[in-house]
């Protein structure tokens, strides 16, 4: 990894100190350039018109992504955003009274609550699947719980908003495959970050967001859905770019993955996420993986040294995101304290509302999350370590 | 109007003849400076960080539209475009078996698939209110068919995306109020066009988007549901936005409008859309509707002159939105014809796909679309007329 050039191309990293990769990372020039010139175009030709003359490029996104998690463009949706992909993909599965869902102790709240209220509408159950010694999904738990007949959905994220491990998720695949059952994968702070390909993992479906691992816009995100199961899933919403209206009395759905997309369309963003993850190909994802370990894996190390801190993360592979708690410190303290340094450090607070189960068991109230990047460096981690030494105790 | 001002704040008009407005009007400078700005200041401060930087200005977008519609605050969700919050309304109401929805000839495909999709699943039933002698929604028809007690839902667009009439919408919701029928208009060519008032409407539900008359982003929009209606209504994704999780058991929804929108957000975006409402609002929505209504008038009269050519527009009152068709030409080639001139000019094509009941009706495949904005000129009206005055016949 050329580290300079990463940091050549980030014109953010000149003014911060920014671990908050996690929540949106910093773009880099050429995802910045792509948007303000499409917003550009659109101004001077007109919002269509712009968008004619960017077929190539916005098809591009479709093969782009594929490339990236190895799927054909036709299993590629992109969809306003990671929350919304993931509800097109989840809402539209066939659940219904007694189905089991079976997921992680680290599940975001964002999708525990749509599955309470299908438990609530649709009468499904919800499992959940528990930890082995390392504090990730325990294999021999999963097969034995596969081996109920009821169980209709395998549905986690590969890692938690609030750290912790990277999932075994090609053997989570594996065992699903094996069972038949469904797995939907939120691969939100993995794509990006880490090698994700479908094909290995064998999911079925797969939701992502453009901000995070990935340096792209916010307000965009993609979802995948193999090919067999693409076809006979009908979407939850539909309309005429999902489907085509025949007769007044029949319609039907388009044969691809683009099914659970609408008409309508940012544009910018969409040309700013095929910009990040082609930016993201030519870096390479396995040396940014191996680099991204590696920093983070620096600032564990610095956490744990540093007096009254306690790095909080579980696993046997550990992601890029760091968290940990400081004694006599709120985490919003931590986080305005760093904001404050002669050069900013971002970073932010995890707290119980976002991943109930797993702080739960934890017996946490929320945890300080520095979410580092390829391009951070370890003289940055020795600055933010410094002032984290230097904040006075509560 | 200060035309000559409202020009000189849309740089798209030096270089093109825009009559695509109900596409995707021309952004003034405002509205571009204010997410080019917003997407640079994520490039140096994190997306996060900038939002946060920006929080006075998010708020505003909600009581700009309020202002714009006439509605509360947090009677306002933004949403990533005009049909997920369409679609957030309508797949949220409680459609069971017998329902009636009730619509107009004019209705959009992407709606009008929806009804027959929950035709399909939940076995509503559609009626189609019959039309005028004006060929607008015929309010004695309407009243009568209000009269069956399966009357759930009133669902049309105040405006047609292939033109035709500016549908009763405030007689229209009076009746159905006065039936305890919920009324959800379509307004996506109706915002920043005219002026619509909820409270005089009496409208349960609106959808709207940003990039037609509003002059906003592509990739926007935003929903209103009257604040007794939104309390009762659970939307049909919840995501930690829209509702909180209290236990690993119970979930609550949040008060306000906000419970449709997902936490995710295109914020440049938002902004934008913001900008833009509150662009039109200093123009003064009542004037622009005047101008609007006067070019269009303008042009539909030097259409009736042109040889071979035929306006198509219904209604006793018309909107900036001008239809026509040409013999022996199709409507493709109209459009290529007249953005091939010295200086382009933007029409479009409405097809039969779109609008399938209206153009059934009427025996058209299909016909040309001219939509003007309060910043077209009579002289760029002559300008269009004589190039397809000029054009060859087929």
């Amino acid at each position: 990894m050329n580290i300079e050039q990463l940091r050549a191309d980030t014109p953010g990293v000149e003014q911060l100190i920014h671990l908050n990769n996690a929540g949106a990372a910093l773009m880099p020039n050429r995802v910045i350039d792509v948007m303000t010139g499409h917003l550009q175009l659109e101004a001077r030709l007109g919002g269509y018109e712009a968008a004619g003359q960017r077929a190539v490029e916005l098809e591009n996104v479709y093969s782009a992504i594929g490339r990236l998690i190895n799927a054909r463009p036709d299993e590629i949706a992109v969809i306003e955003n990671a929350t919304r992909a993931w509800d097109m993909a989840f809402y539209s599965l066939p659940l219904g009274p007694g189905d089991v869902v079976l997921t992680s102790t680290t599940e975001y709240a964002g999708n525990y609550i749509p599955y309470l209220q299908l438990k609530k509408l649709r009468g499904i159950e919800i499992r959940i699947i528990p930890n082995d010694e390392h504090g990730q999904v325990s294999l021999s738990a999963l097969q034995e719980m596969l081996d109920d007949d009821h169980v209709a959905l395998v549905s986690l994220p590969v890692i938690a908003t609030n750290g912790g491990p990277v999932q075994p998720i090609e053997e989570i695949g594996a065992l699903a495959r094996a069972a038949g059952v469904v797995f939907l994968l939120d691969a939100c702070q993995g794509v990006g970050q880490m090698p994700i390909d479908v094909q290995k993992i064998g999911c079925h479906l797969l939701a992502a967001t453009s901000r995070k691992y990935l340096r792209g816009p916010r307000g965009m995100g993609f979802l995948y859905v193999e090919k067999s199961l693409s076809q006979s899933l009908e979407p939850v919403f539909l309309d005429l770019h999902a489907a085509s209206l025949l007769t007044p009395d029949t319609f039907e759905v388009r044969a691809d993955a683009r099914r659970f997309e609408n008409w309508e369309c940012n544009v910018a963003a969409k040309l700013g996420l095929g910009a990040a993850v082609d930016y993201a190909l030519a870096q390479g994802i396995e040396p940014m993986w191996q680099r991204i370990q590696q920093v983070a894996g620096y600032l564990r190390s610095q956490l744990a040294d540093a007096p009254g801190v306690t790095p909080q993360d579980l696993g046997s592979i550990k992601s890029g995101i760091v968290t940990f708690t400081r004694q006599g410190s709120s985490a919003a303290q931590v986080q305005q304290w760093l904001a404050g340094q002669d050069k900013r450090i971002n970073v932010t607070t995890s707290t119980f509302r976002s991943t109930l189960l797993d702080m739960q068991q934890r017996g946490l109230q929320e945890v300080s999350r520095a979410s580092v990047h390829a391009y951070n460096t370890e003289a940055e981690i020795d600055t933010m370590i410094e002032a984290l030494v230097r904040m006075p105790r509560g």
